[in-house]
């Protein structure tokens, strides 16, 4: 139990203005009729335009997050970016963010944060400290990735399974009364998975200089779904009973778990390893596809829009990460 | 103030095995003999090789810190690294750091946290409120940085100044009896400088297969030094300023000052702005030049280990980085 005074003041999320649907990809990916939409049950996603970049896509999310939680921009203490992509290698996504949402002025540290598909929920688990000490008062947590940029289209396993968009949440300092609270988190990182899914080129290792037309794989995402899968299918249930024993809860305690929209097989693997039924289990893959770390975010975002959870119920934030991390969060929102 | 129970428990540093002269630089350059010497006071710098990867270079400054606290890697419960490059986009380089360590099945959790040249600065600010509060006993934070690998020849102003190379951070919760603390920190974000420094390409926003040989400059480093210059000197002095009224300090009160080492010039504005002398001033320009995010923790290496700073010394690192941020910790060694 690491008991944090944190709250949830507001959500927001933006979608690029171009659908993509199964049917398309099928046709793009050369794959018979049909493949898609069975391979992933997305049945639509989202592709960022030139014009909607990661900050731009980011500030339009935060905008909508702000005008949620009733709260201006001079009334945020710190703006965390927390995506596993980046807008350009320097400097961080958090600045462009700060600048896409007019506050060039404003002195707001700005800062990135990547778990890859956990950067989030680490992000969130990470800043409630300062925010629980009162650093902070309130933090713009913003997750915004283009997956479509680096997708191999000459893979259609992982291709298929991504879409674009961005994610914000603000929290706060919560007041004991109000009963908002992180209970517990957890993330884990074991890299024999480290290779299971990447873009090996792009960083200092293999500068972009290096790229090369007639093989373009080695900067584009690679993704060994079946390895993703054993190991995670092995480390899950012992990292999900450390997660209950420690926090004392057990899984009937959480109104709602929000897993990572990684895939359908992945969200299968959550569901049926930690015995959640449909009805408590927040499922956007359709309409979404995996955003990356936006996906938990926009689970959440949801989750509250559609009023799945309301004030006083405890949820589980949960998935699996390039890297490979297995990450949690519990909260009473 | 906002103090925080945290003591560094050892600190590490590796630089690469390829020793590049300011001589060397004036030819690569196509400079006047004596130029890059003049303009930089570097001296000499070192450039990684292929072999030496970020993640090689941070497990080998991360061992060499294990080694000076006395610890082993079981002892340690999460690895930040806290770089302001990648080594490639996906996933984080931590998870790299945590496999170079040989410590795969170790499940510690690794992350990337960045705010460019103040990664390490920013990183330990926030990762010390979890360890304050119990969260993390002792947290490995790692700078490592190949700057070489991004910076365009072209341009012998910002090409001239960098160095490769990494250092490592234990830090670990703090007895009150140790009297070591973090006493204040804090950072600020001015994003009308965003493009004041960066590498434009090579993340989602110009993706690599854009990249053309016969205009590669968007995915190499560019650096506007005089606006720099110009937004920090406004800057500066009111956020000092601002961090000793805020912590009740006065400059005198700090046994040492460890400023990002950007470029002679910038440290000439600090000492200036800020009316330091130069025996409480840390400079180890010379034989590094500007390693991005490794600049500062290479300071605190250096001046641990030339004993210019001792148990109970008051400090104080302070810097500016892309974005432009400028960032501030003052803390009880």
């Amino acid at each position: 139990m690491q008991l944090r005074r944190v709250r949830i003041a507001g959500t927001g999320k933006y979608l690029p203005q171009m659908k993509v649907t199964d049917e398309e990809l099928d046709e793009r990916l050369n794959v018979p009729a049909g493949w898609v939409s069975k391979a992933t049950g997305v049945g639509y996603r989202y592709y960022a335009s030139d014009e909607e970049t990661s900050s731009y896509m980011g500030a339009r999310a935060a905008e909508a997050a702000l005008a949620d939680a009733g709260l201006s921009f001079d009334e945020i203490d710190c703006l965390v970016c927390t995506s596993g992509t980046k807008e350009q290698p320097l400097p961080s996504t958090a600045v462009f963010i700060q600048q896409a949402m007019g506050q060039e002025e404003s002195g707001v540290p700005a800062f990135d944060m990547d778990a890859t598909c956990l950067s989030f929920l680490n992000g969130l688990d990470v800043i409630s400290y300062m925010v629980d000490a009162g650093r902070y008062q309130r933090v713009l947590l913003v997750a915004t990735e283009i997956a479509s940029a680096g997708l191999n289209w000459k893979d259609p396993e992982s291709a298929a399974l991504f879409g674009d968009g961005a994610a914000a949440v603000i929290i706060e300092r919560a007041s004991v009364e109000s009963g908002s609270q992180i209970v517990h988190a957890s993330l884990r990182t074991y890299s024999r998975g480290a290779r299971f899914s990447e873009i090996a080129g792009g960083g200092t290792r293999q500068h972009a200089a290096r790229y090369d037309v007639a093989h373009p794989d080695p900067f584009l995402f690679h993704m060994d779904g079946q390895a993703i899968f054993r190991m995670a299918s092995k480390l899950l249930p012992g990292f999900m009973d450390e997660m209950l024993q420690a926090s004392g809860n057990q899984m009937e305690d959480f109104s709602l778990v929000i897993p990572h929209q990684g895939s359908a097989m992945a969200m299968r693997l959550i569901r049926k390893k930690l015995g959640i039924p449909a009805e408590r289990f927040m499922d956007i893959t359709r309409g979404h596809g995996n955003t990356i770390a936006a996906s938990i975010p926009m689970g959440l975002h949801e989750a509250i829009r559609q009023q799945r959870i309301e004030r006083g119920d405890r949820v589980l934030m949960i998935g699996t990460a390039a890297g490979l991390s297995l990450g949690g969060l519990i909260f009473d929102y």
